[in-house]
C-alpha cells in the first residue's frame, strides 16, 4: 500500500478525506505508527476555520492520538514495532536549551507542537512520529487505547495547568472554562490535594456533568451569579487560591485575575485570539503569579499510571466515536458544538 | 475553683491522677484552655517509662487536645473567649529565625514541642497555651472536637512527613509503620496525588484496617515478605519513590533507605533511641534525599479545611474513649498495646 | 517633651515641618522608636501629589528609616529600649493567613505597607512601630545606620523582585529601569548568581552609575537602541532568562514581557498608575511566568548579614543627607528629580 | 592511523601506556573525540589500586576531558566534525525514567558514569563518546579548553553539591574538605549568595589556597579546632545553614552532620567506602535535610556561561601538566598527593 486516507486542510474552510501518500522515515530517530484511535481538537477548528494563518496546506491535521508502531528509525531505541503506544502531541528532542533546562518541551527547537500544524498529523491512517523516542509511550499490559487517549494533548494540558498553578493541600481552586480541557485541568488539580475544586462555566450542562463525575466539587454559573463575589463568600473573604483559565477569552481571563486571592496564581491555559488587559493599577498590589503556556506533555508515564490506578478516568469525556470516513461531520459536530458534543474519537478508516 | 484534676508524672513509671493548681495566664499572649478532648501520644509513653530524663517531675503530661477558651492575656488577638480551639502540640512565636525562616516552628526558640514535657500539658481539666495567637485554631461551625482532634499533633506529623517527602503525583510511596502515625502519613501522602501507597508493617491487623479505610492502596508484611523486593516488583525494578519512616526503629530505618528507588526520597518521622548505620558505601551513589524531624504543625488551618471537606478522616482511628477518671487505665492500655488499641481519647473529668 | 517636629500631609501638593503630638504606644507588642536616619521613597512623592487619596491627612509620611526603641509595651520580646533598629516598612503579625501562608507579609491583615500610608510614618522625631516584635531588626554590632538604611524597603524590594525572579546560576537577567529600586533589584539578583545582568534605562547617568559600581555587568540606553533586539543578540537569539520591572510605566513593563525568553520569569515590582495591554495572543504560546507585588521584607537579617559580609553595598545611592528642617527642599529634589539625586537622606531634627 | 596510546588498567596496582585500537562509532548516535585536554581525577586512583573490582580489564581509564569531533553517527545533531567540545563525564540519553524526572542524568538507566569504568575512558589519544547530542558541550570562541576543563566532572560535581545545599541568599555554608572537588563546591555556592563560605580541613596548605584564591571567606583547620564549636560561635549558636561534605570519610561526614544548624541541610558530595553511623537518637529532632549522590552534570552550558562572565575560575587549581607520555609520572604524583599536587592536566602525547 503506498496511499492511505486522511484528513487534508486545503485552506481556511477547505477540509476533505484525501488519498494521500504513506509517511516515511525520514531522521534516524522517526518512527511510523499506525493509528487506532485519534481525537477533534480545538486547535484542529482553528486551523480548520483559517485562524492559523501559519498552516501551510495541504496538511493532514491532527495531534492527540494512539496507535501501533510499524517502523522505526535507526536511532528508536525505547519502542520497537509491534508496540502499542499514546503519542504526546508535542515532540521533543531531550537535548536541547528548552528541553535541558526544566522539561519545557513546550519550546523545544526542533519539535514542540508540530503535528497537524507543521507536519503532517495523525487524522489519518499513519503518521510519522518525529523524536519516537521520547514522543511514544507504551501503554502497558491491561490498558486500552481509549483508557490513556488523552494523555498526548488534553490531559496533559489540564496537568500542566494545574501544575503550573502551584495547588497546596486544602486549597480552593476555582477553573474557568467546563469545557474537555477545563474539565482535564479539574481531573489533574485533584491531584494536589485541593480541598475544593469550582468549576465555572456559562453552560449549566456542562456544569452538571463535571459535578456529577466528581472533576469539580461545584460549579458556578458566570451568565447567573457574580462569580467573583461568590467565591470570596466561599473563602473568608479572600478569593480562590489558585485559579486556572481554560478558554482564551476576555471573561475567562477577567474572571481568573479578580477571583484569585492576593498572593495567589493564575495558570492560564486557555489558547487566546486577543490582546487582553491587564489592570496592573490594581492589580501590581495584590502579590500574585500569572502562568500561561503551551503543555510540555513531561508527564506521560505517569498519568499512564494514575489511569491504571483509577485516579484519573477521562473516558466519560468521550461523547461521539465514527470512523475517520464520517471525520467531516465531526468537523460539523465538534465544530459547531452541537448534539453536547464533548469529545469526537476517530477510529481506523473502514474500508 | 482554684484545683483541678491532672494525670501527673513524678519520675519513672509514676503517673497518677492528682488535684494539683489551676494553670494562670504568663505572659501577655497566653490563653488558658478549658480541655474538651484529648489523647494519649506515643511520647507521653516514653515519658512515662523513663525514657526522657529531661522531663522533670512533677509535670502534668499530653499534649493533643481541643478544648475552649476561657481566659486570655492583653496581647491574644486572634482567639477570644467561648472559642472552641484545635491546639498545636508545637508552641510557635511566629518571630524567630526558626519561625520566620520557612515556618519550622518545630524550631521555635521559644516554643518547639513543651507540653507535657517542658511546661504541663493537656492530660487535665485546664491548660495554659502560650503563645496562644498562632496556637489556638478555632473549630469551624459545623466541626466537632473529635473531627479535628488530631490535627495539633499526630495528624500534623503525618503531613509534615508527606510534605518532607515532596510526593509527586503518580509516585508510589511506601510507609514504614502502619500505626497511627504512620496511617496519618497514609492520609497526608494521599493529597499529592500519588498513583499507589504502601502500608508496610509486622501486624497483620493494622494493614488490613489501613486497606480497609482506604489509607492505603495495598499492604505488605514484613514478617512474611521481602518488602524491598516486593517494592521493586511493583514499580519495574526501581523501587518507591518516596519512602516514610514512621516508627523509629532499626527495621524501618533500614526499609526506608533500601525500598527507596535512586533519586528518591526518604521522609523520617519515627522517634529513634538509638544510633543507625547507614550503608553509605552504597547509598553515596544513590542520589537520595533523607529529611527527618519534629512536626512543625504549619498548616493546621488548611487541614481543618480538608476535613470539612471530606478529603481526611482520621476518625476511625478513634478505639478508645475514657474519662480523665481513668487515664491510669488508657496508659496500660496503650502503652502495651493492649485490645487492639489504635488511638485513646480522654473526656473531661466527670465528678 | 510633649510634641516633635514631623512632615505633615495635609492634603494634594501640601506638606510642611510640624508640631505635632509625640507617638504612644497602643498595643501590647508596639514600641516607640525615634528616629536617628530616614529617607524619602517614590511613594511619599505619589501621595503628595495626590496620587494616593486613600491617605487621610494629617498623616506623618515616611517609612524607610533607622532608629533607637525608646519604650515597648509588655508584649515585646524581641528589642529592649536602646536598641539600634532599621525597621521594616511591611507591618507584620506573623500569625494571619498571609503571614503564616508564605512570609507573604505584604498582605498582612494587620499590617502590610502602613508607615506613612494609613498611620504615621517616619519623616518624624519619633514613630509608633506596631508589631514591634517581628518589624524591628537590630543592628549588629559594627554597623552603622547608614549601612543599613534601605533593608527596610527598597533593598527587601529589590530583594523581593529577585527571588519573584527565581533566577538560576548563569542566567542573563535584564532589569527594565536603573533608579533607586532598580539598582537595589540589581545587587539583590547578583545573590542568585547570574551570569550577566543588563540595566536598562533612558538615563544614560544612571546607566553609568549602575555599571560603575558593579551593580550591572552591562547597560542598555532604551532611548538608543531596540533593548528586545539587543538582549536576543546576547542570548543566542532567545531573550533574557528573567526580566525585572522597576518602574510601572508601559515602555517598561512592555519591554519586560517582549525582552524576556520563552519559559522566562518577568518580575514585576513597579507600581503601576495604569492598567496595561499584554499581547496575550502572542503570549499565551511563551509560557513565561509574571510575578508582581508590594515587597515582603522577609529577608530582612539575611540582608544584614550580607551587608555586614560585603556583599551587598547600596551606600553610594545615598546621594544627598540633610536633617529633617529641610525636608521640603527634599521634595521638590526628590520628587522632581533634581542635582542627579538618587536617595535623600534626613537625619534627625536640628533645634 | 588504527591504534592510539592509552592509559590502560590491567587489574589492581596495573596500568600502563599501551597501543590500544582506535574507538569506533557504535550506535547512532555517538561521536568520537580527539582528547586535547584531560585530567586524572580521585576515582582513577581508586580503580588502580583495586577498589573499584566491578572494572574489567583492560580498561582505558579517564572521564574528565575535552576535545576535538573527529566523526559523528547519523543521529548525531547538536555538534558536527572539527567541533571543540567540553565532555560530561556522565552519559545521559534525556529519554530514560531518571533522565526525564528531574535530569537525574546520574542515573541514566544506558548512561550514567561509564566512561574509564564500563567503556573506555579519556586517558588516551581518542575515545567513544556515547549519546553525544547530550555529552559534547561546545567550547564557545574566546574560550579554551584550561577555561572549560573542569566542566565535566568536578565543577559539575561542585555544582550538584552545591545545589542540593539549597543554599538561601545570606547563609553560612560550611564545605568539609577543601581538595580540589571541596574548592569546587566552594566556587558553586558562591553563586547563591551565601554571606560566608568556611573552608574545613587539616591540610593548613590547601585551607590556605582556598582562602587567597576567594574560593572561601574563611578558614577552619580540624586538626587544630573543634570546628563544630567554631561554627557555632560564628553563628549565634545555630550551626552552618547548610555544610557539604566532600570527602568520604568518618570525619567529614560527622562534622558535617555535627555543624549544620536545625532545619539545614547536610549536602554529601563525597565517595564513601565504609558504611557510617548517624545518631538518629540525636538527630531525628534536628529537622535536617542529606542528600547524596553522583553528579548530573546537567548544568555544564550554564557553568561554560558563567566562565566566560568571569564568575567561576577553577584555573587556580591546575598545579600540574604534562603530555600522556608521562601519564604513570602522573598517577604517582595525585594519587600519593606529592609536590602539593591539586589536579593533573595530561595534554596529548607527544611522539
Amino acid at each position: 500500500m503506498s496511499t492511505m486516507k486522511a484528513l487534508v486542510y486545503h485552506g481556511p474552510e477547505k477540509i476533505s478525506i484525501d488519498d494521500v501518500p504513506m509517511p516515511k522515515i525520514i531522521e534516524p530517530d522517526d518512527a511510523i505508527v499506525k493509528v487506532t484511535l485519534s481525537t477533534i481538537c480545538g486547535t484542529d477548528i482553528h486551523i480548520w476555520h483559517g485562524g492559523m494563518p501559519e498552516v501551510e496546506p495541504p496538511r493532514i491535521l491532527g495531534h492527540e492520538f494512539c496507535g501501533e508502531v510499524v517502523e522505526v528509525g535507526p536511532a528508536v531505541r525505547n519502542v520497537k514495532v509491534g508496540d502499542r503506544v499514546a503519542v504526546s502531541c508535542v515532540t521533543q528532542c531531550g537535548e536541547c536549551f528548552y528541553c535541558r533546562r526544566g522539561s519545557n518541551y513546550a519550546h523545544c527547537t526542533t519539535g514542540s507542537w508540530i503535528f497537524g500544524y507543521m507536519i503532517d498529523g495523525c487524522q489519518a491512517e499513519y503518521v510519522r512520529v518525529p523524536h519516537a523516542n521520547l514522543g511514544c509511550h507504551k501503554i502497558p499490559e491491561g490498558l486500552t487505547e481509549d483508557d490513556v487517549l488523552l494523555v498526548g494533548d488534553i490531559l496533559s494540558t489540564g496537568y500542566f495547568g494545574a501544575e503550573k498553578a502551584e495547588i497546596e493541600p486544602g486549597d480552593t481552586v476555582a477553573v474557568m472554562g467546563s469545557g474537555p480541557v477545563g474539565m482535564c485541568a479539574m481531573m489533574a488539580a485533584r491531584l494536589w490535594g485541593p480541598a475544593r475544586i469550582i468549576a465555572v462555566d456559562m453552560n449549566q450542562q456542562r456544569l452538571d456533568f463535571a459535578v456529577k463525575q466528581g472533576y469539580a466539587d461545584m460549579a458556578l454559573n458566570s451568565a447567573e451569579v457574580d462569580v467573583v463575589e461568590a467565591i470570596k463568600d466561599l473563602t473568608d473573604g479572600r478569593g480562590a487560591d489558585r485559579t486556572i483559565e481554560a478558554v482564551g477569552v476576555k471573561g475567562t481571563f477577567d474572571l481568573a485575575l479578580e477571583a484569585v486571592r492576593p498572593c495567589g496564581n493564575v495558570s492560564i491555559i486557555g489558547v487566546f485570539e486577543q490582546p487582553q488587559e491587564i489592570p496592573m493599577n490594581k492589580m501590581w498590589i495584590k502579590n500574585i503569579k500569572i502562568s500561561m503556556g503551551l503543555v510540555n506533555a513531561n508527564r506521560i508515564p505517569e498519568l499512564i499510571n494514575l489511569i491504571r490506578a483509577g485516579r484519573i478516568n477521562a473516558k466519560p469525556l468521550y461523547t461521539h466515536r465514527k470512523p475517520l470516513n464520517d471525520l467531516l461531520e465531526g468537523y460539523d459536530v465538534f465544530g459547531n458544538k452541537k448534539d453536547n458534543v464533548i469529545k469526537w474519537l476517530i477510529t481506523p478508516y473502514e474500508r
